[in-house]
């Protein structure tokens, strides 16, 4: 078995160009960068002087560095912090529509800057002659990308490179209408909130998301790039096309946290990829967790973005474990709450996957990132779900629809109903037991996902691509793609037949008449 | 690796219930079966009195023998013979549009009779109770089916058994319709030899064959199935719904062959399942084999079901391999022709994969079956392509595109232009390249398709289904899978915003044009 098929060694240092989004999409391509160094491939990351968690110097790449100004990132910054305020304050005390339309104005010209900024980076690439040529020279095999910023593509076209995407559905735009078919009757679209079975309002609202995020592709997204593609790109070349003509998408899911949908030949699933087995807990965790005897611990954590939660909510929090019986971890990056019980420990970082697959771990306290939440299908522990931004309220969603997790709204938030809440978790058992099933069909692969991941990038590398994976669909202007020039014959044919019959009826009454008025 | 992520055992001794078709689909299903019986498990073949290859004995399954009168066989068995010259016919004279249509009325009304006996098993089964009841006490883990006569999801259903497919895109009716969105803009029909790359009128030719295909589904197959759902299972049960409801669909495509397209998370790819190294070959064979020296050896096969080409067809061919300096073997089940050149052996039978990967096969003459197609593009052999029937002519045409064949029309070959054609695949090397790229290709890959083909059904009968991969999309009604309602809605608000301000609009003229006239 293994790679029993091929008769070719498999392949020896391979050069990889990494173009990675930092932030928490870093976590995940730097364990897909450890893998390809792991298995002998070389690889160059391209970052920026601002960069947040990609470092400059790492054991497992090389880097190059496109130099920014500091203003940039740190309005960046400053915008996550003052956005989870600017959620939790207008979904507590309802939004007006003026208030609505103006934060979501403020946030669509945060995206155009974050992409901005990106094409900055590709445009100071495309400018300095010297890195171009040493890039051309460095003869790479393949492009690793984020497609969330995607530069990579326009500078994979120019150095006539595959590229490989690091993905989950969402791209610059949607990945729905980038690569597979979406039928937005049973495809949820990023941001809305529905399930794979929805009523009729929600298929409008889920059709109403859908146009939205067309809209925000072609209006606010893809100008920047367009810009960039007519600038140094030779003529005729399409941004989309370009998108479209990824040679691999590795898609961060799995079907049994996502709902399945329509897939591609070059669409390989690779989620759940980081998980692993625990390691031993370090001996002061581990004498904690142990002294929570028959009950057990809840973990809580709500990631890398959040900074913290505001003070009167964390309060609550902090009163609700008191009440409980089970030992708490809590990874707290702020202040400690004046309401702590004497059975929850506060971090500032943890073991996190160490601590889920730990058998005294009872449930998962977390805001609903992708990350967590595979980490947590893999041990087959339950969640209860404090979503906060982003896609964070659709992951717990589908976790609730499964009856492996129950959400808390956070702006509603009362030690009351949290801790109702926790209770419901702990004590009914079907939360535990649907996610212990989710967690056996998670594991039941022929191959780990880092394998396949690794598997395919190295298939990439060995083979010049995987262009023969790729549909013809993306070559095809849109009406043709949905056959509405055909449609459009079909009807012509249709209304010219219907017309000559018409005209032959109209003929022969004539005709008729004549000769009858004739005959009187 | 492997089976790392597994935590239970493989299954042990799982029991499995096998709803096959005759004839060429039997072979690939025969290999499934022996790969579930060698790996412990229990296999129960429902076969018929007038089976022609499905044997009542053997040592990797037991059957269940449903009686049929014999002339249906015989009726059916005939049709094969007499289409195939009929088809040579027509080709070679052309058809005036009523023999056609005659034709194509006596295809359907045998597709029509060839469901109708698959219905009259089921019908059978159904009725008897003492077998009904000794299927349901057999507690079997799923049903393993070809659909392309789908009884088994009847029974499967009644049975509450999870089913898997064995299939080609082809189902009842069509794959393309039942599982996966299929843009007929880029994906070739069934029936319809064009590629995924279309010219305006060749699209309107697939959504011809589309429609088509629909119509025949609708008019001539379905309605024998929801006869029997309607008898014999609860009501509100849908024909259609019970074969959209398969739980793993296993696929015998690869896309170094089939034109990529959309697919399905539960579409598991095993194309080319059947293949495997060569074995030595007979002392005879090789002997002849070894004595074509550095010239090499061509195959010739025309598949399981033609038992013969009319005698002025193969004696052209004989006269063309009479001219070549390679050693022929040709397997012909007919009379031998008169032009035999010495350089070509005659055989009934002959050990066709080990003669595909002995090391001086040069070129393989075949129709076109996807069996054989699949071992050449393993061993990497060009191919000749003399098309009959069916799918045939498609299969060549996919192989023609990649440059790894050259088909030539039957009912126009000579020996004059059937020499050339075989020349050029021997002496222009781009075939063989082309052939050994794609080979590599298909063997590039993480597991033997046999392998993932039996994980798979193994999952199923570890998990008892795979329903956590299946789509919600059957079971919308179609005018909500494709948005229409919602379309009428956003048309129907479009329409009276417009009527709404047109009318006010026609309100203020009215109110200010009388203004007007009161003030004058």
């Amino acid at each position: 078995m293994g790679l029993a098929l091929l008769d070719a060694a498999s392949v020896q240092g391979g050069k990889v160009l990494v173009f990675p989004v930092d932030g928490s999409h870093w976590i995940n391509m730097n364990l897909l960068i450890e893998g390809l160094h792991t298995r002998g491939h070389e690889v160059t990351v391209v970052r920026t002087s601002t960069s947040w968690y990609i470092k400059e110097q790492s054991p497992h790449y090389q880097s190059v560095t496109i130099t920014l100004s500091e203003a940039m990132n740190m309005e960046k910054q400053d915008f996550f912090v003052h956005m989870l305020a600017k959620v939790l304050t207008l979904q507590k005390e309802g939004a007006s529509i003026i208030t609505f339309v103006s934060f979501y104005r403020q946030m669509l010209t945060m995206l155009s800057s974050i992409h901005h900024q990106a094409c900055q980076v590709a445009e100071k690439m495309f400018e300095d002659k010297a890195l171009m040529q040493s890039l051309r020279d460095a003869q790479y095999d393949m492009v690793l990308m984020d497609p969330g910023l995607p530069i990579g593509v326009l500078l994979a076209h120019e150095l006539k490179l595959p590229t490989v995407f690091n993905v989950r559905w969402i791209t610059s735009g949607e990945g729905h209408f980038v690569v597979a078919p979406s039928p937005a009757s049973y495809v949820p679209t990023s941001g809305c909130a529905v399930t794979d079975k929805m009523t009729f309002l929600q298929r409008v609202k889920n059709m109403f998301h859908f146009l939205l995020n067309i809209a925000i592709d072609n209006l606010v997204v893809s100008p920047h790039y367009n810009r960039l593609v007519e600038k140094y790109l030779e003529p005729g070349t399409n941004f989309y096309q370009l998108l479209q003509g990824a040679h691999i998408w590795l898609m961060r899911v799995d079907f049994v946290f996502e709902f399945p949908r329509p897939t591609m030949p070059n669409i390989i699933y690779i989620g759940g990829f980081q998980c692993k087995p625990a390691k031993p807990l370090p001996a002061d965790l581990e004498e904690f967790v142990e002294s929570s005897g028959e009950h057990g611990v809840i973990l809580m954590s709500l990631g890398s973005l959040v900074k913290g939660l505001p003070v009167e909510i964390t309060n609550q929090i902090a009163t609700a474990f008191a009440q409980l019986p089970q030992k708490v971890i809590w990874r707290l990056p702020g202040e400690p709450p004046s309401t702590l019980g004497n059975n929850t420990m506060l971090v500032k970082w943890m073991p996190q996957n160490d601590l889920l697959g730990h058998p005294k771990l009872r449930m998962f306290v977390a805001h609903g990132g992708t990350n967590g939440i595979y980490e947590a299908i893999y041990h087959g522990v339950p969640i209860v779900g404090l979503p906060l931004l982003f896609d964070q309220f659709e992951n717990i969603l589908r976790l609730e629809v499964r009856g492996a997790a129950k959400g808390v709204d956070v702006t509603k938030l009362t030690s009351q109903n949290f801790v109702e809440t926790l209770q419901e978790v702990l004590h009914n058992p079907s939360y535990r037991d649907n996610m212990k099933r989710m967690s056996a069909l998670h594991r039941d692969k022929p191959m780990h996902p880092l394998e396949t991941a690794l598997f395919w990038m190295e298939f990439v590398i060995r083979n010049k691509g995987a262009a023969h994976l790729r549909t013809e669909s993306y070559k095809l202007p849109w009406y043709s793609y949905h056959s509405l020039d055909i449609m459009c014959l079909l009807l012509a044919v249709l209304f010219l037949l219907v017309a000559v019959v018409v005209l032959l009826m109209y003929c022969l009454c004539f005709k008729l008449c004549r000769r009858k008025d004739k005959l009187e």
